[in-house]
């Protein structure tokens, strides 16, 4: 066993090496690459995705897994052994199914279509985008068509399986019927009252060096770390790691408006904190990056949303951001404070919505994915669904592609799937938050003196240090004790912006 | 044929984006990567040299290269495709001596030392990077012994041929002999006249943003473009491209002294624009970088010296220079300010020495690698070799090693073999300019009106597009017609200097 196991394992780091440069040649294609650099790196990308999956599904690594799985037995399922075999043989059945050149093309279409869509974007024009669009979707046919007779019973749940694994359309489906269900008529309600919350101090001049300023001296104090970190600037932001001590956050900044950047920040800096956390042991293993990323969602939303819209976070803050931008929150209250970062008001942008809008940016995309795929919704006409849908969901207009359509990266890069994960992780980050609630009773006062120890403690020990080692509904289990349970997170936007709405949580939540 | 040789670049060509893959990442481990991360990374770069060795020494490559051979004759040897199989043999026939491990080996602890040699300059302590440089060299030994019985006159042969295909240490003896004579007693002379030359004005406070801007500037004007280039802070400067259109230079700003960083980004300049004017058909095969680093370094001291501290260079930019930093230049004349950028001065640091003590710097490196090599001289005994190396030949005395014997960068990656093609790119450089300037008689009042293009033109005409298809004999050939020729440089030299501290050229030739 001993022998094989380390075959198998010296083989699976320098995969996992390939994957790691793949990454950051993805941070840097977004962050610091000269745009003309675009179509070569495209082939970059793929020559790597195509020799890392060939590798993977080699026989050697087939014969391998065969040689560990008489003995698998003896492992327990809890350590690293046992669950580097478990978790790597479930990848090699479902990548041995991929052909190399299918991985490959999908890399590179998809990072073609990243300048594509960025091109589309600036010139607000989806008929640019159009054609590139075509391509993924045709490419996720091709891969989804790879799992034929395995006993999936949609075709979007076999996408939905590579960002959270076992997840099923109609469990979403479930959560998100809840989800507006009780969310439409709760945002109706509160935009009656919408004169209740001024957020005007959050728009005017940040210049942006003060604004990077003040986000990184959040960042320390709650887990960055400059010799393991960075933060960098880019178009649509995202967090990447290629080692627990290689951990790249990114931002977009604007002038005008204080919020996108610090939220999308510590947003950013959840994810971060989850793969710096992971056991060093689970270094340059496939168990060292979580790819559960309805778990991921849920430490960025937890830190964007229970953490840093807190009331706690920002009794420790506040006076700081006040120091920085005297001119703008001077004479600003930190209550006033609190409610406007936490104003609900629908909007044309997900990344930059409210706590409560934001879940029906995502079921428009979730739905909207599902009739792409179907071929119900011929791709010309998304846009015209895509603003219909905003109308109904949302009450607004949309009025250019560009903060439409075009807004997010994520169907330039072929990832279909990866939406509905944002809102799982919503519901999954409350039902964590109230578990670690009742292990720190204290845990407001600690915030509330800037004290993150205990926090990242908890999350570490139950949740970060794993890495892959457990599935989203393993590691719900783990904690919980239980199932995905939207209620949890519904009573908590109920009652946090009951109060700030001056809506009574009973008339709320018959709403 | 035809597929063949089809099939031979296919393979080349994801070899090529791997090798692209590890010089990005290498670019990041100098640029951005968090400290930490250096562990992880000399995996990771491990793995990256590793696999594309394994995938250019494999069979495959073997047996296209010898289906290919009998239809050889057939090809033109200028031909893209007749260049692609000439110099891919001959890479072969060096690479399949070489297992991987030693390959990856190499880099790891390359990259590793890498770390130590940072901590060990920082620190200024030789012996932090003691046992790295033994590693590295024993690992140096090792591959030399991989080509055994190939007709190398000298170990240092196997790693200069790295460098610079074919050349030869006693060609390379004859050279430096040749500069030692001549310069030693040419630098003493002009030691006697050093009053004739202040370069205070060199000196003060320069802002490290007004000195990035300006050196924009100046790059922008000669033909770099941000739409396929960068320009970075790092400890020690260096260039690096991943395609024609991905082109990234560094630079180390001391905010003291401009000479530093402007003089280190128009060398890299010179590097970055080699590679920038490839023949865009050459991308991702292996002639679309130039290996021949004696090329390479006339390319990037030619930028450096024979234009950038040329006076018709600053007849167009000194204005510019001056409005600013006009507290610095306000009152300096062009003509003092043109000698003190080429004030003659034994100095202590290599990447600031002035063009005629340079090459006794690169000349002490030559000689002591080569005690190293043979064993001779003992590393623990390096520092004091050095500095009494330093002493014999620029009269100066080296106060630590920081200063001293950790300077380069180039011993903790495990190039030995490179330094000497610094000073072979100088005597090149001047070979090239001679027969440039007879094609292009009016260039010097070009370079005064700003005016690049007939220029860069002419070097990417007979120089730069054609990659890597010409070693560095075949192209001093094939452009002036003759081999290796130290006399235009010392010639060069004699003249420019000469005249700046009022030696008459006879006298100074009869030095």
């Amino acid at each position: 066993m001993t022998k094989t196991y380390e075959e198998l394992k010296t083989r699976l780091a320098a995969i996992h090496d390939l994957r790691m440069a793949r990454a950051i040649l993805g941070w840097d294609q977004h962050t610091k690459m000269p745009p003309k650099a675009g179509e070569i790196r495209a082939e970059q990308l793929g020559t790597l995705d195509h020799l890392s999956h060939e590798l993977f599904i080699s026989d050697e690594i087939g014969e391998l897994l065969e040689e560990v799985a008489g003995q698998e037995d003896e492992l327990d399922p809890d350590s690293i052994e046992g669950s580097l075999v478990r978790v790597t043989r479930r990848d090699y059945e479902k990548a041995k199914r991929v052909p190399s050149k299918l991985r490959a093309e999908m890399t590179r279409a998809g990072s073609i279509a990243l300048s594509a869509w960025v091109e589309a974007r600036e010139k607000s024009d989806f008929s640019i985008f159009l054609p590139y669009l075509k391509r993924n979707l045709e490419l996720q046919h091709e891969y989804i068509a790879c799992f034929d007779g395995l006993g999936y019973e949609t075709a979007y749940d076999v996408l939905l399986d590579d960002f959270d694994e076992g997840m099923k359309t109609a469990e979403v489906q479930t959560v998100f019927d809840e989800l507006k269900r009780e969310l439409i008529p709760f945002i109706g309600e509160i935009g009656e009252r919408s004169d209740r919350v001024d957020d005007s101090s959050l728009h005017g001049n940040f210049p942006i060096e003060a604004q990077r300023s003040f986000a990184l001296e959040v960042l320390e104090r709650i887990g960055f770390d400059h010799e393991s970190w960075r933060l960098d600037p880019t178009v649509h932001p995202f967090a990447m790691s290629a080692a627990t001590t290689d951990i790249r956050l990114t931002t977009r900044y604007d002038e005008t408006d204080l919020s996108v950047s610090l939220f999308a920040t510590i947003h950013e800096f959840g994810h971060g904190f989850y793969e710096a956390n992971v056991d060093p042991a689970l270094e340059r293993t496939p168990l060292s990056q979580v790819s559960s990323m309805s778990l991921h969602e849920s430490q960025s939303r937890m830190w964007e949303n229970l953490v840093g819209r807190g009331l706690p976070f920002w009794r420790f803050f506040y006076p700081r951001l006040q120091a920085v931008f005297p001119k703008q929150f001077g004479d600003v209250e930190l209550d006033e404070y609190y409610r406007a970062i936490n104003k609900v008001q629908p909007s044309l942008i997900r990344v930059e919505a409210d706590e409560a809008t934001y879940n029906l940016h995502v079921i428009l995309r979730f739905e909207l994915e599902q009739q792409m795929l179907s071929g119900e919704l011929p791709l010309e006409e998304l846009p015209e669904a895509w603003n219909a849908r905003m109308t109904e969901y949302l009450g607004i207009e949309v009025p250019d592609d560009a903060r439409g359509v075009l807004q997010d990266v994520h169907w330039s890069g072929g990832a279909v799937g990866y939406f509905p994960t944002y809102s799982l992780g919503n519901v999954v980050s409350v039902q964590l938050w109230e578990q670690l609630r009742t292990e720190i009773p204290d845990l407001d006062s600690q915030l509330e003196r800037g004290e993150f120890g205990e926090l990242n403690g908890w999350l570490r020990e139950n949740l970060h240090r794993h890495g892959r080692k457990y599935t989203s509904r393993e590691t719900l289990e783990r904690i919980t004790g239980g199932g995905m349970d939207p209620g949890p997170y519904l009573r908590y936007l109920r009652e946090k912006l009951g109060e700030i709405y001056g809506l009574s949580v009973s008339a709320a939540s018959a709403a």
